[in-house]
């Protein structure tokens, strides 16, 4: 796990390099840039577990290649079934974990013994250049969306005259730190960037866990674009005084009929936006959307996390060690509710590798179709 | 300004003892508690500009009690002058400050020579109390709201059977640490607390400067009143799950047609409570009624504070050190408005010492006419 060099500028969160899986170390962001060299499968799991490796996409194929670091080693059976146990605990609920490692092993099950490892290691390539495309697609058709609101009358273009940015709002993480490459709510703003469209970011800190003041910035400022970290309590304020264009955000999970359950706090962006006709658009791989269940506030459940992520912060001391300070008296009670649920009749739409769809049953039901013929992007 | 005891437990800010001014340093809260004792003009100032004192309408008596110190000194024209100056540069956005000082300086202008200290020092108190007084009936016309949701069908009563408490949310801390006795938004707890009704606080943590987290959850600890700290980015979520009966939040500012002016983050409270039919009462003096303005969107301007506020968070660390902590990349641009207008639409109902009035002109007009022929509570 010795520290490694790191192409400048960063746009990857994970790739193979020197036979091993390099990551960036997210828990020493945004103070240091320290990248992982992972060569065993043990090293992987400790990564996943301490979420020095985060984000559900970007979990799935981390676990892909601690699976093909195991066989590597050992190609038994008894070895990939121990292996994907080891994984499968480092992070119970992380659903593309479970999913990431099942089709890696239906690829490698018929492969004779000698071909196994290499076909883990081109598995588990394949599911990361997979990932990338499919998030570089949201990005396209994201900038669909930001070149519309660039163009429409009473838009930025119009209001302030060529070189008036687009102003997006975001919450929590969702770029490339979370997903390997290109990310889902902020692959749009990468795509305009890329192409020129002037665009800057409100990124909301998201307390408790602050992955936007930590993670969100420190990308947007690794890819140049502009951007300014507010409170989450200013979001409604700035939506209110017309300072926002469109809110970009991921999901953990969409249901069938479009309702998305993201980081805690997303629902009060999602009202806020509402209130002042500002577009929210959930940015989401089509694997994410579970077409068994419709009702998200009935149907699912909300972790609850530790009481000291509300009572502690961790940050950068003025004496630049890292520390963790309470802000309550000691012994507060606090809860920690970790995710919420926007109901889709506050979502303008779901942004997708196959397109932009209505939130709604009936508006995501040509999607559901063309998954089930086999349609990818 | 050496440290003195306290009677136990705390429920007020600011109180005349030993011949000086006793306040609670709100900047050492909520880790430690420490009672400044303030004798002199100047250190009555400098506890008003370090925020050691705050809390609109506390700052209002402190420096009432300031000028009577100064003209306790020395009773000429010239003192009260420029004690009036000094007092005034403190907090230059704070409206109470001078409202307080004119109206000492009015009470005691025709005093002859030999009396003026003591009148100086007789109005102090007088407005000390007056503030108290207002404060306890709003808590009083605030725990005739509590009682009727206890009551109601399907309210905490009848929902979870007797001794299920009403849940109450607040925004930032407009407690007696704001007023110097029972506060604003909090009276009405205090209130049902001390009759018997089971209530439950849910604070939120009110992000940037945290009052919330570390005045609020203080507050209530030692008033015995059971309570939880969360994130602001929760609020939300519990209210779509029915968890919050009622939120009071207090308002610096209010207009003639209901708008109301608190704290950033108090709009998304309220389009949350909204949504989900929660009663959302702002708690405020008539005497912070401004009915020369009706728009408070268009016309309330809202104070940018500095974004050090956003990037850095205060706290205690582990090893027992006051600690300011750097949360996002170092240099990352941040924005901090520091409170937001909730428009009347939004609210339920203004709640006063003179009663609840609904939260629009035709609502609020009757209370106008009322103070126009000097009713006072």
């Amino acid at each position: 796990m010795a520290p490694s060099a790191h192409p400048e500028p960063v746009t990857r969160a994970l790739w193979w390099q020197d036979d091993a899986l390099q990551v960036i170390d997210q828990t020493a962001l945004p103070h240091e840039l320290r990248v992982l060299s992972l060569s065993t499968l043990e090293q992987v799991c400790h990564a996943i577990r301490t979420m020095q490796v985060r984000g559900a996409p970007l979990i799935g194929v981390a676990a892909a290649f601690g699976l093909a670091l195991a066989v590597r080693g050992n190609a038994s059976a008894e070895t990939e079934d121990w292996a994907t146990r080891a994984l499968l605990s480092t992070r119970p609920t992380a659903v593309n974990l479970a999913w990431a490692l099942a089709r890696l092993r239906a690829r490698i099950a018929h492969a004779p013994g000698p071909e196994r490892a290499r076909e883990a290691l081109a598995g588990a390539l394949l599911l990361l250049e997979e990932e990338a495309s499919v998030c570089e697609r949201i990005g396209e058709n994201g900038l669909v969306l930001l070149r519309e609101l660039a163009a429409s009358p009473g838009g930025p273009g119009s209001a302030g005259g060529a070189g008036t940015p687009v102003e997006v709002l975001t919450h929590c993480n969702a770029g490339w730190l979370a997903t390997g490459r290109w990310g889902t709510a902020l692959a749009p703003v990468y795509k305009a960037h890329e192409a020129g469209i002037p665009v800057h970011v409100w990124v909301d800190e998201t307390r408790p866990r602050g992955q936007g003041a930590s993670l969100t910035a420190w990308e947007l400022a690794q890819a140049g674009v502009p951007h300014t970290v507010i409170a989450d309590t200013a979001a409604g304020h700035l939506m209110q005084r017309g300072r926002v264009h469109v809110v970009f955000v991921g999901s953990d999970r969409t249901t069938a009929a479009g309702d998305v359950c993201n980081k805690i706090g997303t629902y009060l962006v999602a009202l806020a936006a509402r209130e002042s006709r500002v577009p929210f658009y959930a940015a989401v791989p089509t694997s994410s959307i579970d077409w068994a269940i419709e009702d998200g506030v009935r149907d699912i459940p909300i972790e609850e996390r530790d009481p000291s992520e509300v009572s502690h912060v961790r940050g950068r001391s003025e004496s630049g060690t890292d520390e963790r300070v309470l802000v309550t008296p000691r012994g507060t009670p606090a809860a920690n509710p970790a995710f919420d649920v926007t109901p889709a009749r506050l979502v303008t739409g779901i942004l997708t590798e196959l397109g932009v769809f209505p939130a709604s049953q009936k508006g995501l039901d040509p999607l559901r179709t063309r998954i089930a013929s086999g349609a990818r992007a």
